[in-house]
């Protein structure tokens, strides 16, 4: 691996994503692209007593599931990467606490996924034959958490996103024919002082603006060198204010940035607002839609760019505003 | 590196364990390992309004001091891994917001600093010239947290544990003269189906156990290879459980074995019942106590295997048992 300028790494030997899967609830199941995943819902619950035990259920099986596509036993995993939204990062550890591999908890809120191919990566190019990537949210155990009861019935503020009930999952392989992370650049805290719980993607934009110009600046490559640079969870506000970001920087993303959350619901008719979030907006809509993508090169060249919001309703009873990370990778065929 | 049997991996050009730094409450300070502390606090808000604020203040100051004991500037930081006890690990991201280097968000519950000082090494080994690994916790705002209001004055049972209040952190260093991070042993999730809240000892006592029978069998190596095995904040109650474990297996620790839990506090005058836990326990006495030990050459092979429980009040009052993780590094001069 080589450190290209201040913050991006480049690998010599490019680990393979060898496969991906992905479960998501019943809402995402109505959405755009509900073909794309592997298992859908029909209820929030699945069959458990409770959300939290619901989320531990639905990763535990997108695990199950990933490891069952990628044809290899569960035992030549060397390592699990995972992490969640709920406190403690219960769905992980619970979820998965039958798999018997080592594993690295992980949290960097909607971030997690792409952090947790990161640092699978790392340890795939250096010592690790397989690495297990996972992550979970729930719409529900999350209103619960981190607003209000859902018998509530809370109005739903315009600049609102709706948590993805789902989870996403990949197995990194050191030796492999594609799609290769190719490069990473790892995001740093950034708090501009946004303290509005209910406008995440204008919290997290800056994070975004600021791992995406690094990208760029330590890569030399421009917007046009990827098909498709896509980010977490910034959904409709926050996409709208990266374009702008990225403009006053002199980078037009116009044409080619998309964000998982815009894509994964159907503003008009699912009352969604400013769109999808939570770690497992970004692991579905990869682990289904553009892992697809790439394998059937649609796309060749992408930059996957998640975005996380580092804050709890106990920082923000605080007083405190909320920071902002976002991590990249590269991935081409 | 290389992969040893199942789950252990030696460097083959081991990081330096270049500075550490620790800072730690008044209990602590009325505590045995008192003079080995950086900076010992003389309440528990140290100046901030609310006990997370000062949980925060307490991992950036510590970190603050690690940077310049080590002499080198932020900006040398490659990477910085960091997680803690509170939900969405806010002690962390809103401690170390302003740090301005790539940012990785681990959560291993009290195993979170070996966990980190892992990936650090696995970056540093690969890519990295200086990372940085910090842990906080804090009595008051895991009592809050995990617990009970410490308004109540809850009675507390024998088996249970004193939160230590202050942060561990360590730099890891490519180049350097020792004391080397010369292999690791991450652990896996085991789940012996305890359910006492109160009994974390027990609880995490399987996983501890689990993972230092690995590291003996994937190294070849026994007991009396170390100087010093240390288990991070299993307590009076777990550490008599893991040695009679051990012995079940065929080793017999009892000669070499301590817990940070157990040294921190004077267990006759400080009321501290089963002994110290959190992360900051782990981290403060390695940190503070051990690498004195090791930097001094008391000691010059040690085990420092770090112990978390994987839960939180939801799992509890949803009747779930406890997850326990125990990860292990290998420190020689």
């Amino acid at each position: 691996m080589k450190k290209l300028g201040k913050q991006t790494y480049k690998f010599d030997n490019p680990p393979t994503i060898l496969e991906c899967a992905s479960i998501v609830g019943p809402k995402e199941a109505q959405g755009p692209l509900s073909k794309y995943f592997d298992q859908t819902l029909e209820d929030e619950f699945w069959g458990e007593k409770t959300w939290e035990k619901a989320e531990s259920k639905i990763i535990k099986e997108t695990v199950n599931t990933v490891i069952s596509k990628a044809g290899i036993a569960s035992s030549e995993l060397d390592f699990c990467f995972a992490g969640d939204l709920l406190n403690q990062c219960i769905s992980s550890s619970f979820g998965l606490r039958e798999l018997n591999i080592p594993f690295f908890g992980v949290f960097g809120a909607c971030s997690t996924f792409v952090e947790s191919m990161i640092l699978g990566s790392i340890c795939t190019e250096s010592v690790a034959k397989y690495v297990l990537c996972a992550t979970s949210s729930h719409f529900c155990s999350a209103e619960k958490q981190f607003r209000f009861p859902l018998e509530l019935g809370n109005q739903r503020p315009q600049t609102s996103q709706w948590t993805v009930t789902g989870s996403g999952s990949c197995i990194l392989a050191k030796d492999g024919s594609g799609p290769y992370i190719t490069c990473f650049t790892p995001g740093k805290i950034v708090d501009m002082g946004i303290k509005d719980g209910n406008n995440m993607g204008a919290a997290m934009a800056p994070a975004f603006a600021d791992t995406l110009v690094s990208h760029f600046q330590d890569t030399g490559r421009n917007p046009s060198y990827y098909d498709a640079i896509i980010s977490g969870d910034l959904g409709y506000v926050g996409k709208d204010i990266v374009i702008d970001l990225l403009a006053s920087k002199g980078y037009n993303i116009k044409s080619n940035y998309n964000d998982c959350g815009v894509l994964i619901f159907d503003k008009l008719n699912q009352d969604t607002h400013s769109g999808g979030s939570g770690c497992a907006c970004c692991g579905t809509v990869f682990s289904g839609y553009f892992f697809k993508q790439l394998k059937e090169k649609k796309i060749k060249k992408m930059l996957l760019i998640a975005t996380g919001a580092l804050m709890n309703s106990t920082t923000s009873q605080q007083g405190e505003s909320i920071p902002g990370i976002a991590h990249a990778i590269s991935i081409e065929l």
